[in-house]
């Protein structure tokens, strides 16, 4: 058993979906599922790439309700590259008898590998390999290689390269009535007889992607002259090449792929930056010889080694490069925050919760920067939390539950109960122990990696205004001389409110008050942490006089004693607020 | 004599262009010209305001020759405001009998003060005083205050409080031949009562620009009930207010802005977010507040006291602000270089030469991270240095003498000589010279802070790129027995090629050689300072072998010895490539 490989045998349709999010390839920048190239979206198959902070808002009205969402958005399908045999139809798992195949993730540099035999109409048998990357060594390219093997025949045949804006997001059926529109189509280009690119804008955000591509053939070594057809049209561009293949003979078509957005540095049009850097991408095997080395040097960082057990040993490791598909360096010079589902799929719409926490120590270890980037995602949000708790009647800063591009709330209102069929009110926003998480991840950063500086110039004051933010929700109950906190949902990520009762949140959830008495401890010794001349200089910008450090130490000492009652509460029958694809 | 104030007496109309650049108020994401709020762009006044990395290009067809310019862009004005009094025009600066003039930059929280006292065609006497900020703590906000005084009349006055988008780059005359207009109009917006939006695309780069103001009028502490009549166009938007005016009582306008550009993180829509934020904007004191606060703390950190001269303190404190109106610590998170004009004007275009070289070596010492940010511009642009070099035949990278939005060499091909009139092949992109000036600004970097975590991340990587191509475009001469360098131009930035001859360049240009030999003898030092893991993956990436290492040695001693020949050069009469305004 290899322990970097992550494998299927055979094709079962009902599984597909899962293992196109499990065989995903992405480098922390981009990230796209593992669908076969040839396949359009459907039931079974949905190629979907998204980037991070490729957020887009659309309104949805339902049935007279405007209701707002955001979400991230599903941008152009760069991986299409479809085969036509003899002038027939192109060939889709669906249409033909698979004779052979396998569905791999080569862990070791996320690398997508589809191999198939399979028999057509005709009884032509042909074998396909196709491998794929989106390089983790330089961020804006993606590859994807095909070998071909015409088993018993000869023939012409033609390849279908394209790049296809005609996309929306439609990859959660709970999510289907609302609007999944996010693209404007802006033009496609060619730029030399190889390279043809697609531009398009978010319509709402004014995120423009473009994405380049060059497709060439070889047999051998050598690049094989082909018929170039090209067909543009607003939101689609293609050029299908047409050559002859004769059988045993083994035909490599490279499909090189540059992606640029409106947000990346040093650029100016995306559209001309996809084009240009597609036609000096290199060939296939030097680009991946790059993007395998930069692997290599991940690893060297990243693994983590059991014995004893080769399965377990295996998933962990799919597991870290999950991860890393997601959150690389690449990530830490990005405005991103570490959504939910990743950028694997668009359950949970691409927002930020807490998960984070989850991931972070992993990183505070082995890519400090990377947590340093996700923090300052939260940093650059803190004049959004502070209006947030303003707006709600508290001091400090309120991070909402879920995250999206601006740091506001972007849990939705109402949500589709699966159970009911019903739209019902969504209260999980009373999620507040997002902050708690925030100020823990902050802390444990700065315990893992001493970075004063960090702390000095981000950490301290996201601390100081979550601390606020819990001293002012905080209530001193007189009858049980100890302070509260009501009107919240805790981590279960479930119960959101008594039973009959007309407002959501509970009082004095166990693991919010734990974590609140814990965290006001820490803020006030945080001041301690700091040379004095930059606590001067924080204590007058956020106006933090003595009376409110003493507050925050009562709060903890308070809330200690009070958070040993647990919270036992019964909602009923209540569906998770997550979607489960 | 006040060691922090800075100013005019009287209005000259000659030297109001130099006057409002010296008076710029900038916060290093954005600076504003010290142009009167309430005077057009004409031959006397030209406000101008720009950001880091708000690129354009446009072509300009000369005589059927494509000339493309890339040109920071003059973004809509937001200046403007404008006092009617009892129906007449505008008052303008021209058309007023002047009875006191005083214009001053507060240099301590880089405020523009200007304080008039005029009388109109009407005989009425009327004293304005106009302070303004952008605010060093809140980096989107800025804020202009007028306090008007009717001396000898009371009635009734409009303000005009508008956004500007009808704005092209003009402010240099000699570039008034090419292409100004940069701006595609997208949309005004109103925000509830009080608050103005406008949104504006520059042509061919994608970049977004939204502005919002919210003007209020105040009489004592309280705000006084003014009629507000709007009127919008796509590129431009405005409010007039009218209101009574009694002789001798003071009236406060404030008008506070919002700008936000589509690069700026934690943004959706820029045309919303400005008008949020505009909405929720402070009044002017706690806003000054904090901006003052934020450069208290600039000064502790920054100032450099000389004794015995006045003069000199205060001009040295007026370069001090300068820079760090161009790059604070806010421009540390931007993708941005240090322009050779700053963001005070139009010359140059904004483009970043080696002026760096100058500025570094003050931030190595105050604010290392600024220092770190500017490196990373040019990391970020590594690539198209890469592609340069290998597109001239050298090795390495060859970063441009003149870098914009994505580091390709941004010199005109043809440039006005304000003597002849005529258009010339302009040479100026042979000096190379800014190739060792990076590799030393690292270096310097390097050595002040011990950032080795840069080094590794890197600068490293840039050092040996930059020490590579010097390497390759240096030849060995048998008969000098030497290393020599031909075809770049030297630091002067004035000869720029020996008389008659067909092709720019000169031949072991000193200052170019002895840097030469310089970073090829610390670049063989580089790989001692790295830890073993990483530079084996560095060697790896970049290919470096053995031989390489050992011709870098050969050239460092070579071109030492050559260097001391002087290059003794005529060239006739050139004009200077960089334009004096």
């Amino acid at each position: 058993m290899d322990d970097f490989l992550f494998g299927y045998d055979g094709f079962e349709p009902g599984a597909e979906g899962l293992r196109e999010a499990l065989t995903s390839t992405g480098n922390g920048y981009l990230c796209t599922r593992g669908a076969a190239e040839w396949e359009d979206a459907d039931d079974v198959h949905y190629p979907g790439t998204y980037v991070h902070g490729g957020y887009n808002r659309e309104t949805t009205i339902l049935g007279g309700q405007p209701v707002l969402n955001e979400d991230l958005v599903n941008l152009p399908n760069w991986l299409v590259l479809m085969l036509r045999i003899e002038g027939e139809d192109a060939i889709r798992l669906a249409d033909v008898a698979l004779l052979s195949y396998r569905h791999e993730l080569d862990i070791r540099n996320v690398t997508l590998v589809r191999q198939l035999r399979f028999r057509d109409g005709g009884g032509r048998e042909t074998t396909l390999k196709s491998r794929r990357f989106v390089s983790m060594a330089d961020v804006h390219h993606a590859g994807i290689e095909w070998t071909l093997v015409p088993e018993n025949w000869s023939g012409r045949v033609e390849v279908i390269s394209a790049l296809d804006g005609r996309v929306s997001n439609r990859g959660v059926a709970r999510y289907q009535q609302l609007e999944g529109r996010h693209l404007d189509p802006v033009s496609p280009r060619t730029w030399g007889p190889e390279v043809i690119a697609l531009k398009a804008e978010t319509r709402q955000s004014n995120l423009y992607i473009s994405q380049a591509t060059r497709t060439r053939v070889f047999s051998g070594g050598q690049q094989l002259p082909v018929r170039r057809t090209l067909y543009q049209m607003e939101d689609y561009v293609q050029q299908v090449l047409a050559f002859d293949v004769h059988q045993g003979a083994a035909i490599r078509v490279e499909k090189m792929v540059s992606f640029y957005t409106s947000r990346d540095p040093a650029v100016s049009d995306t559209l001309v930056r996809a084009a240009t850097s597609a036609a000096r991408h290199d060939e296939f095997a030097a680009s991946f010889g790059r993007h395998s080395g930069a692997w290599d040097e991940l690893w060297r960082v990243c693994d983590v080694r059991v014995s004893g057990n080769e399965r377990v040993q295996l998933l962990l490791r799919l597991h870290i490069a999950h991860i890393l598909q997601v959150c690389s360096l690449h990530t830490a010079d990005l405005d991103a925050g570490l959504p939910a589902r990743g950028l694997n799929g668009e359950a949970y719409r691409g927002h930020v919760f807490w998960d984070e926490i989850y991931a972070l120590p992993f990183f505070n270890f082995r890519m400090p920067e990377v947590t340093r980037g996700l923090l300052i995602y939260r940093y650059r949000r803190l004049g959004e939390a502070r209006a947030a708790a303003r707006e709600a009647g508290w001091r400090g800063a309120m991070f909402p539950w879920q995250s999206g591009s601006e740091g506001t709330e972007e849990t939705q209102r109402v949500h589709l109960n699966p159970l009911s069929g019903r739209w019902e009110p969504d209260l999980s926003r009373n999620q507040r122990h997002v902050n708690a998480a925030i100020f823990y991840n902050i802390w444990r950063y700065f315990q893992t990696t001493n970075d004063l500086e960090f702390l000095d110039r981000y950490g301290a004051e996201m601390m100081f205004e979550i601390a606020r933010f819990w001293a002012s929700i905080a209530h001193f109950n007189p009858e049980r001389e100890r302070y509260e906190i009501h009107g919240v949902m805790g981590p279960d990520e479930f119960h959101e409110k008594y039973p009959g009762a007309p407002e959501g949140g509970l009082r004095n959830n166990a693991y919010t008050n734990i974590m609140v008495a814990w965290l006001c401890d820490i803020s006030g010794k945080l001041l301690t942490l700091l040379p004095d001349s930059r606590v001067e200089a924080l204590r007058a910008r956020l106006d933090i006089g003595a009376d409110e450090l003493a507050r925050n130490t009562a709060t903890s000492s308070g809330s200690t004693g009070s958070c040993v009652r647990r919270v036992t509460t019964r909602t009923g029958t209540r569906s998770p607020n997550r979607p489960t694809r």
